[in-house]
């Protein structure tokens, strides 16, 4: 096993550049002796590196004094809210959105669009999608923050390592690379390399959010390194983290939870299954079992949440017909997640997406199952699995998941994606 | 993300003798010039290096002149057949077996016995285990060989990075610390540390051997990096193994598919659960299905294998009851691993233990639920998932998987495992 940039003296350095700046951004403001501390090097093999990241304009001197007294007096360190910010766009199936994170892991612009993207060709809503980014790029670029990646959320299967869609069954989509189609917004605008784009699964990128904003919103984490991540809104996906890393799979297709069979002859999936889990904890499954037509249901209640609103306000008021939809949604999710469980033996389970605001009625249910079902796995002398909780970022998580996914290229190693400040700006729209 | 060992010098000096060891072990007989080639460092930094090793005995010059011309001439380099040993054991439900393995991944002495360790305490089997222990270490002494690490498989979970079986159904064991049973194996006789000792879960270690050996028997890697490997004897295991590294779990219980709900409203299971995998792919259930009494059947037909062997000669005579039995047990491993297959996407799926032998009659059931389940997660235009393959190894897969990772501490760490041959020896027995 070999470190990321080896044991060459510039890998190491990278290293130790990318440590100081993660454990200010993580725990400052700090004083340099505190960094020291931190990341276990000494105060002479830090000072340099502070420098270089002083001087990149990542990092910056608060002014206030640091508290240790000892060697030379100076200032606490922090991260800029200024320079890069990380990028994040979403594509649902019936909205859009972008935001854009600072350094500080602080959202300093968010925009968003109801839109029609169920079967629509993948160029119309790139474009519309561009119109937004330049617009989230518009807001920020007078408060010194430039684009420093773009990282994009899609419901569907994304070649590992690749910008193709191979497969996002509510949208349509087949085999559709996203790059050309968002290349005005990724190229920098002097013909030099632009920021780097990335395209991936709102389930991998939610459980990326949950990583690092699921403590307190804060930006303190809070997820177990080891947790299953369930993302809910048209279809079921879900993210494994294992030792705080996604589980991405072979091809990059790892967390089709929706589709493992759940009631191996029960009813006939699209995928041409039978008994999948989406048939009975989907969207679309809920309406219908709650006594609802699932097109008229969009049609009346267009965008992201409207629908989990509506079935929420039933369940509230106590509708039979939603109750027992959502029960038995909660069952057949306890008994996929049962098998994760065993398969896996996650720390927790958290469910986001729209399963986070049915919750409360969806849980007891689910948490039944899943007990009876990984008493095996179970720590002995205590009955059940792991923690069932819901996500607090709920629908959010995958859009502000890829805007700090889209950071990452400037954390783990500061100075290549850093620009100097004269020299020409990305940009993107 | 820090390097084992860190970026000390000490750190990078272990690493790297670690690479040549694992270079030459993986590749030899090497010249210096390609062993530098192979793990990307330079002829003089390799040297030092190559000499430390030869010093320890973990390297030998083969005497055959390398054929590289250029620089000083100087013999090919090999790995020792002398000696650190990796000691396998394996506790089963109806036997046990220990084998020992040298640096060159060579069985060198292997000794097994017939034992009914089904509901006996954990006393007494640890004790004929250490007596086959001593047998083992007594035939490979004489051959300049000492044990440097045990490591023994068990059919049962076992909490992670401990020596304790927190719970082996089949064994009838509940948190059962196996190390002080069988501290007189793994103590140095003269007070020194001992060797280290590593329990695992059978079908991890059956996970294990395939990696070292599952392409052709030679100890060149014959599984690709991400599998999950199903290992029945009695119950049912699996591992999942990503990017060549076992998938442990929080806790250690990873790999539990005898527990995967298949039919959620179907048999009851020990585990409290109901229509678990192994309720239809066990062997009880298979040889229930097929017409047998499985308590009579484990009378007359005790030891490993003898009970796979009977089901697999009635197979192949074409009795009914048997091949129902084991098409059923087909189709209900590929329900369980249609949902792994979806949450993990791997690249392959291996059959070991006992299904290796009865995979002509399983896996064509298996196959078409799995082509059937894993459409989505499969390529688009190809139809179905990844392949199914039976281990060569088969039901030998657990034993040589702990024997090849007892060395592992030794490849690891060459020289701070390696006991020089003037200083005395730790003594299994």
């Amino acid at each position: 096993m070999t470190a990321p940039g080896g044991d060459t003296q510039h890998g190491i350095r990278r290293r130790n550049l990318a440590r100081v700046l993660r454990a200010v951004a993580a725990h400052g403001p700090l004083s340099r002796p505190a960094v020291a501390a931190r990341i276990g090097l000494t105060r002479a093999g830090v000072a340099p590196l502070v420098e270089e990241l002083l001087r990149a304009g990542l990092l910056v001197e608060t002014g206030r004094a640091a508290p240790s007294g000892r060697g030379r007096p100076g200032s606490e360190l922090a991260v800029s809210d200024r320079g890069p910010a990380g990028i994040g766009a979403e594509i649902g199936v019936d909205h859009l959105a972008v935001c854009a994170v600072d350094l500080r892991g602080r959202i300093r612009a968010r925009v968003a669009a109801d839109a029609a993207n169920r079967d629509s060709a993948p160029g119309p809503v790139l474009r519309r999608l561009s119109v937004l980014l330049a617009e989230a790029t518009a807001r920020i670029a007078p408060e010194g923050l430039r684009p420093a990646g773009l990282a994009v959320a899609v419901p569907g299967l994304v070649a590992r390592g690749s910008t193709t869609v191979v497969h996002a069954p509510n949208l349509g989509w087949r085999a559709a690379d996203l790059a050309p189609g968002l290349a005005p917004a990724t190229a920098a605008g002097d013909g030099s390399p632009g920021i780097p784009l990335t395209v991936e699964n709102e389930a991998n990128l939610g459980a990326l959010a949950e990583l690092a904003l699921g403590g307190d919103g804060e930006g303190r984490p809070g997820s177990p390194p080891d947790f299953v991540h369930v993302s809910a809104e048209i279809g079921i996906g879900a993210a494994v983290v294992v030792d705080g890393q996604l589980l991405r799979g072979a091809r990059g297709f790892a967390g089709e939870l929706g589709h493992v069979p759940v009631y191996p002859d029960g009813r006939a999936c699209d995928c041409g299954g039978r008994g999948c889990l989406e048939q009975y904890a989907g969207e679309q499954a809920v309406l219908r079992a709650g006594g609802l037509t699932p097109e008229r249901a969009a049609a009346a209640h267009p965008g992201p949440g409207a629908r989990i609103a509506l079935l929420a306000r039933r369940a509230a008021e106590g509708d039979t017909a939603t109750l027992r939809a959502l029960r038995e949604a909660g069952t057949a999710l306890g008994i996929a997640l049962a098998g994760a469980v065993n398969l896996l033996d996650p720390q927790a389970v958290v469910l986001g997406g729209a399963l986070a605001g049915l919750a409360p009625w969806v849980l007891p249910s689910l948490e039944r199952e899943l007990t009876l079902r990984t008493a095996v796995a179970a720590d002995p002398g205590r009955h059940g699995g792991p923690a069932v909780t819901a996500s607090r970022l709920g629908a959010d998580g995958p859009l502000l998941g890829a805007a700090h996914s889209a950071l990452r290229t400037v954390l783990d190693d500061p100075l290549h994606s850093c620009t100097p400040a004269h020299s020409p700006r990305s940009r993107i729209g």
